[in-house]
């Protein structure tokens, strides 16, 4: 057990360094590597299929939603950047610009997209002509460049992967319900996938999307009870479509302009993961975009018939459709158990030739650590069931950690108080001005990070100022 | 049928004008719409889907083949590109140089990925340190950019979708047997999936990649006899991980240097499926990348029951995991008929009250205009034979137009007269040396399309020069 000692001494504590603890998990679990250019990270083989279940799982419900995929250029003319006002202030300063093709200078600079209404905007106005062409709905799977002074894995990159949905509607209704129904879609999966609840709600004005009109949020709370952004979905209007000169002849034979959303979800999803479910051994995967759900680990390989035994329950469990993976490698057994451990595996299965005489295997579960001895008799169901399990309880645990550490506050100074020894989300009334907003980033440290579609009624006033409220908002501290 | 005809008439025969027709196709089949920077093209959400399919299918075998996906960033600094010499002077003159971040200008300038070896190599020698870490078996699914001054749909885009395999092995042997390994695949691939012949071969030293000791080919021959480069698998020795430093402790406990392969094919694949398959009513796609494998479309739609027997039909054949789609829109049965050649859906089902009686409906196949009365009993599988008959008929016309085209020459004058007059692929015996087959290029236009694997003597000596051959080659004009 040296081995396996050694490694899990090299990841720091969480509760001692959790910013540390979480780089350790990355680079340990063998989820990402640095490269050459500050900021620009390399998603390596295991943390890169987990983002292809994520994106599989979620392509299948864009596409029963009714979506489809393009493919867009992922340079734009600054010319087309600035077409619409608040978006080219929002996005311009964390461009990155090319400025040659090859030896020549070109005309017109042209950024890398940091997010591509502009673009979707340009091809749409070639392709909507009638009320028959609408509504457009598109997504595109790719990755976008923002030139961010700081960066952390995951959470913050210059590069990272998304999928960015972009819609147009003849009403500003059916804009409005295609927003609302993805970030629903979003909602469900973050609790049904990835074992994350989320507090669902609307951004401030200071907090929207550049160029919305409204944009809508789900909110994650990870372990050391900070906020994460998980996915955004935003209602445009008809602002877009104006700036870009989109129009459509409607039923009554007379041009109107389209109404538009957006929608996207990224990496960062990754990241919670990590921060919502992770413990001092390493990662802890939920089973539903594990890469590995069962590693099958043979005990006492050397002995006849032990790795035949094995395999075949590999390939049992295979032809039931889960992801396993057997090691049989020469290294110790401690060294594989945190090896899997570490890489947050959701189930080990350990088999030798005891337990093939009495028909049995070893179950542990890594959430729980809990250890079965199960029958071989109906592995299959055992399996599924056992991984429906470890995914509700780490839904569970996910929702107590939120619900215990979300409180309501009658005063900024409650604010101030309860966040410095506690953390995690306080929600008060609002009046509903930017200036209170700024005094709550100011004097306590916390930003708005919703207001939530489901409001409390705290009381009549403004928790900052004491004018008449206008909303219940949730304030934390966010990556 | 006037909307039908006139439909028709917008693509220029094939005949007349075969680069007319083949945009035309791109646009009218609604593949590919332009952006507002040359040669920076839309994948519309039909040419994207073809994609996707090609993509899902290549995937799975290269994993089954052992292989892992990663994700790498898109940008390179300009000195890690120019650590390979051949490399950097192959591909520098047509990168995309980024200079500014945000407002900063960059010390260093990056380039856009034209592809990934400088990137891959600097990974490699972090994570490569033992035996025990080979052989890497790394893809990537991305986008590159060449700043190429001319640009066509699918054939040439300043910005390309496609993979790029990247693997490093302890020994040159098994290097080259994963190079000949992917390359067996590609060739598999388009016989099986995209009805599309191949010849298989190796590059000249003229036309390989650039830093590689090896370049594979599969090459093919479009309806026009023009020649399509498919896909190519390189051989690289060690001479990048000497570049780059990539060092190993081998079982001799000595450092070695790791030999390396890269592989790749683009959304070139989909030019080829145009330009092999088309025909003068727009495109024709092989049944298994087909975005939508059956169209089912309503006869007399408004009587009673039609709809829900076109309905029943359609669940049927989706449960039986075939890609239908049902066209119930009012637009006449010509316009139809016609859109959906145009978009080359291998079958149309045709199922009116007449129909109904009789427990049959109608197949009509896009590559031959057959018509068939069939039972709607078993209807799943006759779908599937006549789908698979399909691929079969398309591979055999491909297979006819290769082999027509295909003819020896003895000397550079028959290859001149020949070329003119048929087009195709020529093949002569050659020396080896660069200057005959720059002669080729200037004196009868062609370029060496590869050294095919498998060689016929056709005579002593060079077509070119008279001196002893080394090889047979086969040349021909390439897109």
């Amino acid at each position: 057990m040296a081995q396996n000692k050694k490694q899990v001494e090299q990841i720091t504590d969480m509760e001692a360094d959790f910013a540390q603890w979480y780089t350790d998990v990355c680079k340990k679990a063998e989820l990402i590597d640095y490269s050459s250019i500050k900021g620009m990270f390399i998603y390596r083989p295991y943390g890169y299929a987990i983002w292809e279940n994520i994106q599989h799982l979620l392509d299948q419900q864009f596409k029963q939603a009714g979506h489809e995929n393009v493919y867009l250029p992922m340079l734009i003319p600054e010319s087309l950047l600035q077409k619409e006002k608040d978006h080219v202030e929002g996005f311009a300063p964390e461009c990155a610009w090319v400025t040659y093709g090859g030896t020549d200078k070109l005309e017109e600079r042209y950024c890398i997209r940091p997010t591509s209404e502009t673009l979707f905007c340009e091809h749409y106005a070639n392709i909507i002509h009638s009320h028959r062409d609408l509504p457009k709905l598109y997504n595109q799977w790719c990755s976008v460049l923002r030139w961010e002074k700081t960066s952390r894995p995951f959470l913050r990159h210059r590069e990272f992967l998304w999928q960015e949905g972009h819609t147009m509607h003849a009403t500003a209704e059916e804009a409005m319900e295609e927003t609302e129904r993805m970030f629903n879609i979003y909602a469900g999966f973050y609790k049904d996938v990835l074992a994350i609840p989320v507090v669902k709600g609307r951004k401030t004005d200071k907090e929207k999307f550049s160029g919305a009109e409204a944009t809508y949020t789900v909110e994650c709370m990870m372990h050391d009870r900070k906020a994460l952004q998980g996915g955004t979905s935003h209602y445009f209007g008809d602002g877009f479509a104006r700036a870009f000169d989109i129009t459509f002849t409607g039923k009554d034979n007379q041009l109107h302009h389209p109404f538009q959303t957006s929608w996207g979800v990224s990496t960062r999803m990754i990241a919670g993961i990590i921060m919502v479910h992770g413990d001092n051994n390493g990662l802890v995967l939920p089973p539903r975009v594990a890469p590995i759900q069962v590693v099958v680990i043979p005990v006492a390989q050397h002995k006849e018939g032990v790795l035949e035994a094995n395999q075949a329950v590999v390939d049992r469990l295979r032809a039931a459709g889960f992801r396993v993976k057997m090691d049989s490698s020469d290294q110790s057994a401690g060294w594989k158990f945190a090896e899997y451990e570490m890489k947050g595996v959701p189930l080990r299965l350990e088999l030798g030739p005891k337990d093939i005489e009495k028909n049995q295997c070893v179950l542990v579960r890594r959430d729980s650590g809990e250890k079965a001895f199960v029958s071989l008799d109906g592995i299959e169901k055992t399996v599924q069931t056992m991984l429906d399990e470890i995914h509700q309880g780490l839904y569970a645990r996910a929702q107590k950690n939120l619900e215990d550490n979300t409180y309501a506050c009658a005063s900024l100074e409650e604010v101030k108080e309860k966040m410095s020894s506690q953390g995690g989300f306080a929600k008060t009334m609002w009046c509903g001005d930017l200036g209170c907003e700024l005094r709550m980033k100011e004097e306590a440290g916390v930003s708005s990070r919703c207001i939530p579609l489901e409001q409390e009624h705290l009381g009549d006033t403004c928790a900052i100022c004491g004018k008449p409220a206008k909303h219940m908002v949730y304030w934390g501290v966010a990556y």
